[in-house]
């Protein structure tokens, strides 16, 4: 394990997508078997699944694997934590000489979904952390999605896809002023709160 | 809304419960039902739960909701980010006043219950944060929970209750020394994986 401080571009999310229904273990299997994750490595034990490799990779089996589980109709979450350039992060368990195309951009553009998602950002190591983040992020412009704030989080509700975007513009932005982010996820669709 | 830069102690947690049933609702709700929440402000959509106030009371009420939802028996988990010190922070939605006394010990001390919980810290606005959750947190002297690491994050598995003593105290103790500090958890109990 090489310790690559401040320099490794690896990107990695630890998340578990949570379905609300007795067919929890199916949903699961049969979305991951929807997605495509041969450009990132991967782990999964019973709290939660790790990915790494690619920010594009990242974000692109994430948001796959959700709208997959989604389209079944049942209420599903994902809440998860994206960080990028963690200064104890190791070199193993990478996919890094991949090529930039999402494996999953076919697979999943016909899906049309409604969601409700709250993120917050956490550029590490910097005092003015508060400025990094109100410096880089102007959500006024983030299309297609509703942008509302409240405690400890900012809240996005449109299509999963344009929630997707907003997250992973966010996160880029913040991450090329900041050598280590995280970014905390919650995505919740079809909850019966909402009919 | 007045700002309290870094020196209000006001603790708060943005959390979601998850139980994998169809019985979802019934399960959160009757959690919520058996859980004193008086001590804390609370408010709660389609996405996440928020809880606010002295942070004895914050993971008093996250444990027992927790607890509360496991003890049926069914698969369940929650995830969320504990938080203090925000400098955007506000002093208005908050329950300051009240004693330390937890609401929820006496309804929770019978029940046992073992999960695993990944969690991460976040200490933020200093340069040197490794170091600062290096130098408070010794998770070795954690009683009654193993603890390992994964990627971004350490995993904790044991009694609920052990766990939750050990975010607390994780997470006392690097407040103690940085005034901005938030910590992100998962817990899952009662999962067909570990069976």
């Amino acid at each position: 394990m090489t310790n690559e401080c401040g320099t490794s571009r690896i990107a990695g999310c630890q998340f578990t997508l949570y379905p609300m229904s007795d067919k929890f273990v199916d949903i699961i299997l049969s979305a991951l078997d929807k997605v495509d994750t041969s450009k990132v490595w991967k782990d999964t034990d019973d709290v939660s699944t790790c990915i790494r490799g690619k920010m594009v990779h990242i974000f692109d089996v994430t948001q796959a694997i959700f709208l997959h589980a989604a389209k079944t109709g049942e209420h599903v979450a994902m809440s998860g934590t994206f960080s990028i350039g963690c200064p104890g992060d190791s070199s193993g368990d990478v996919f890094m000489d991949e090529n930039d195309q999402p494996q999953n951009k076919a697979g999943i553009q016909d899906i049309k979904q409604q969601a409700g998602c709250k993120f917050a950002l956490y550029p590490m190591g910097h005092e003015d952390y508060m400025k990094k983040i109100m410096d880089q992020i102007d959500l006024s412009k983030s299309r297609g999605v509703e942008v509302s704030e409240s405690h400890y989080a900012t809240r996005l509700d449109g299509d999963v896809k344009d929630i997707f975007n907003t997250l992973q513009e966010s996160f880029d932005q913040v991450q090329q002023v900041v050598s280590h982010v995280t970014m905390t996820f919650t995505i919740s669709a079809n909850s019966p709160s909402n009919k």
